[in-house]
């Protein structure tokens, strides 16, 4: 009966060709075959079976491609925490970047730079993170926060760095001294050691078993194969020169998407960002952009210099101005306390100046309000500066015979008009440094689409644009009426559990409305425009059934986060194989 | 020459039948007619004319109807500023309510009631109203805000009491003191006369020449034509008896919707909104929901007897629940002062509850947030509760036998599930009365589409909509991504100006963007549903070109303000001649 059983587990594994995993009786003297499937592995099992299955000739390459899932690469490329270990969760926020950290609690992003620095491991805490604190998480291991969503400061500038992250963790109370914080009666102080765990959302006390990322030959091979195979290009999202040599290494052929707010937000340029606010003229407005240009044609030129000869798409300023400026909140207060303390009046005043201007430039619904090319529109000055700096960024590199491509890309366009006035102020700026400079410069003009409006002319809007990118996050709010930084805390999760939704349309990309769209824009602008470069940039570029999608619907790339790049190749090599016939 | 004058004049009237416009010279000896087209003329006198040709048989009925400009109708309904007499404005707002009022500046609301009740015309000048202040604008003549935008709690609530309103003006500053404002340097003090112009929004120191609105007979008998040739229905959008009597009166069949959230704003009701907000637990809810019921009960069946036989769409609760709490900055400052001045810490403790559920209800975006049927979702007690104060009113009505209909709206749908989902809710506690009464009641259930989502998957939504209402507010600001509170007052005038909007959306429907929506829309649902009932409640549904394109995609009714009707069922005509073949 033992023969009888071996030879059965070999037929089963020779027929699905594949482990099984098989669970059997033995009544009466008789072996009863009870269910067979195919047996679950770790990632790195995965990978290593289905490679080592092509060498020995029993798989094809395409078989082996589909036999790893996509979204599980995920862990090989993050620290984890060993699931084998019994966990007690002090709180669950949201599981905003992944990867798990562990060090000693710190509030202050100035002490965690001088600890991190000094080669300690801190978690930073903070209620809600701002560019102040970037230099405080450039130096921990990880960040925690109180508030905030999934693209809250802390969440975006995580995923960017590819460290581990959990926000929106509202059941712990930091003390406003700042020293320490409650959760559900237990009190963790400056200096204790926390793990979080930025794929779950989960926050531990002390430290906890983790296990390490390892790229094994393996990986690589898995990955070169699915270069082979996939018909969608892979670029990364990235903003500074060491995310795009990061990106190159995991295997970016481009960039698809840099912001440009984030130069902003740096702790040295803020005060020529706040000051051009702060003008009340287009010549005030001069000598801070002259000062911001000098910044934005370094960083262009890092940028296109790391990635050339691949292309990379440079969007101009995208966010509302407020989100510049002080806290209105933290201000009012601020007055209120200097007027009890009665301050000088000078002081007082110039604060109320401030306020005054947050308080104009304050909107309702910012996602829906003064941003993207309306900035554009409104002070043409602004993208002006960012195009020269492109170009003279260009202009050197093409001096020192670097061949770097540069895609300038108009945020939130709504109608074609917006595209055509902005295009012709770039275009306006190219003729002048060709004229300075005697130099002919390559570069494209295209749009995000990212409003439903958008998709509907996407014919008319394609006879300016040189390429479209669909940014999904964007277009997920606007389709479903869901502000994402409202929608995630508040009432997805019932959708959730109550089964309206199937998966968050922020994570998976809803087929049925947002897909529609793009698939709506997309023949429209095909119909005009065959050849438009097409692309989607979204957090969903990142992600194996929205890159199927958008494979179906005919993209030319997809574009995600560095650490997501060897998921996207493979999902996009699966879905080249699945919609072959 | 007199002669040949004459008679080339009587040539061209008859030629053209109607009064013409003629430029003319005659040099050596010769007579040159140079030029000649329709005169223009008066509201009034284009009403009259065109009336007086058809009575002389000089014209048909179908052409009278096109004589008239449905927009200039709009004269003859409200208080119109002289424009032969020489304005001088000190200040400029937004034209939020149309008509023109004259009385002494108020800056406080119970200062309003007192004069206006008293019988003093009154202006109400605020930075911005609240429904705190709605018992002050019943006894004003106008409103003023130097906050807010064309939805604004003024603007709105103005709009529905047809009471002249300009707001968001900002260049006037209201002293803290609440005795005078500001502007340019000009002080007005509290009890100084101005005028504002709800219709262009001009704000005039004094008071100034104005012509009454006159309602002549010859009004009366060009709108009964407009109804007779007319295919498309005209609905008002009322909230009370009041409303809905005088829409009849202006001649509306049917309310096309009425807003639950103004019954919550009562000052009456608003301690019972609050408490059922601030429940911990869906029984604690219970108590505050039972008093609501009593009041929605009332609210629904006035409103209902009023309009019966004709059907009345009550969409439920809609609004985010933070609008009903107060203002988050007034009562942080309250608890800095509190605590400056050491009151006692039983007080700041109650006032920091209030401000942890402030903060906690508080979103990024509100208008893409926690709202609509989301609410209904979350808090199906809430919905519940008006479904069976709908159903009692009705069992009320029928015991009264009055014939009465309602439609219940379930707003902010994007998917099939939502409204099915809530559907039931709402037939349970129909199964419910049927049990109690033994009674059966005639009602259907319907859903706003105002969502993108809503139109690109409208025929899986048909199956279990009986009717849909386009709400196109909401989808303008969803298509284009424009937030109207923000969008009006930061960037539409930029963009009105460069020509990149040939029109304010939220005025005239965009039929490029949200019309090709709205017909996608209309397709769908009649591919699976040909007789499902649709109209627009958006205020596109008092505007001329809007509702020639609601004819256009078949849509059954608009729905507009009690004092838009006439102009909307001029325009239903209009549109109905235009494209008879």
């Amino acid at each position: 009966m033992y023969q009888q059983f071996v030879d059965t587990c070999q037929k089963l594994e020779n027929h699905y060709r594949d482990m099984q995993d098989i669970e059997f009786t033995v009544e009466k003297g008789t072996l009863y075959m009870l269910q067979t499937r195919n047996g679950k592995r770790t990632a790195r099992a995965a990978v290593k079976v289905a490679v080592d299955m092509v060498n020995e000739g029993l798989i094809t390459i395409e078989e082996a491609l589909q036999r790893v899932d996509a979204e599980q690469l995920n862990q090989l490329l993050h620290r984890q925490i060993d699931t084998s270990v019994k966990l007690e969760p002090i709180a669950k926020g949201l599981p905003a970047s992944p990867g798990a950290a562990c060090g000693k609690v710190v509030f202050d992003a100035n002490v965690a730079e001088k600890l991190g620095g000094a080669g300690e491991k801190v978690v930073l805490v903070r209620s809600e993170t701002t560019p102040d604190d970037i230099h405080g998480i450039i130096h921990a291991q990880g960040v925690l926060t109180s508030r905030g969503g999934m693209t809250s400061h802390a969440a975006v500038v995580a995923r960017g760095m590819g460290k581990p992250c959990v926000c929106g963790c509202e059941v712990i109370k930091i003390d406003p001294s700042g020293t320490q914080f409650t959760v559900n009666g237990l009190v963790v102080k400056e200096g204790d050691i926390i793990t979080i765990d930025g794929a779950t959302g989960n926050v531990m006390l002390g430290e906890v078993p983790m296990i390490e990322p390892t790229l094994s030959d393996e990986f690589e091979t898995l990955l070169q194969w699915a270069d082979q195979v996939k018909t969608v290009m892979v670029r990364a999202n990235a903003d500074t020169p060491e995310d795009a040599a990061r990106a190159r290494e995991f295997g970016a052929t481009g960039i698809g998407l840099c912001r440009t707010e984030h130069m902003f937000m740096a702790q040295e340029r803020l005060p020529y960002v706040q000051e051009m606010i702060m003008a009340e003229s287009t010549e005030e407005r001069q000598k801070p952009l002259a000062k911001l240009l000098e910044f934005q044609r370094q960083d262009f030129y890092g940028i296109l210099k790391a990635m050339a000869p691949y292309p990379v798409t440079i969007r101009l300023l995208d966010p509302p101005l407020h989100e510049f400026l002080p806290d209105h909140e933290s201000l009012l207060l601020e007055i209120a306390q200097l007027t009890h303390e009665n301050a000088d009046s000078k002081t007082i005043l110039e604060k109320e100046e401030m306020l005054k201007k947050i308080n104009s430039l304050s909107e309702a619904n910012p996602m829906l309000g003064h941003r993207g090319c309306r900035l554009g529109i409104t002070y043409p000055e602004i993208y002006r500066m960012q195009a020269r700096a492109i170009f003279e960024a260009l202009l050197q590199l093409k001096k020192e015979n670097v061949e770097a491509f540069a895609e300038i890309e108009i945020p939130l366009v709504m109608d074609i008009s917006e595209l055509a006035m902005l295009k012709a102020e770039i275009e306006s700026v190219y003729e002048d440094i060709k004229a300075e400079s005697g130099e002919e410069l390559k570069y494209a003009v295209g749009t995000m689409i990212e409003l439903p409006r958008a998709c509907i002319t996407a014919d008319k809007i394609a006879a300016e644009a040189e390429f479209f990118s669909f940014g999904t996050n964007d277009l997920t709010q606007t389709t479903l009426g869901f502000s994402r930084d409202d929608a995630e805390g508040k009432f997805i999760p019932v959708y959730l559990e109550k089964k309206i939704l199937r998966d968050n349309p922020f994570a998976v990309l809803d087929r049925e409305g947002v897909g529609v769209l793009m698939q709506i824009a997309v023949e429209k602008a095909r119909s005009v425009k065959p050849d438009v470069l097409m692309g989607i940039c979204g957090e969903h570029g990142g992600e194996p059934s929205s890159i199927e999608f958008c494979h179906m619907i005919g993209l030319n790339y997809v574009s995600c986060s560095p650490y997501r790049i060897p998921v996207a190749r493979l999902a996009a090599a699966q879905a080249a194989i699945k919609h072959k016939h």
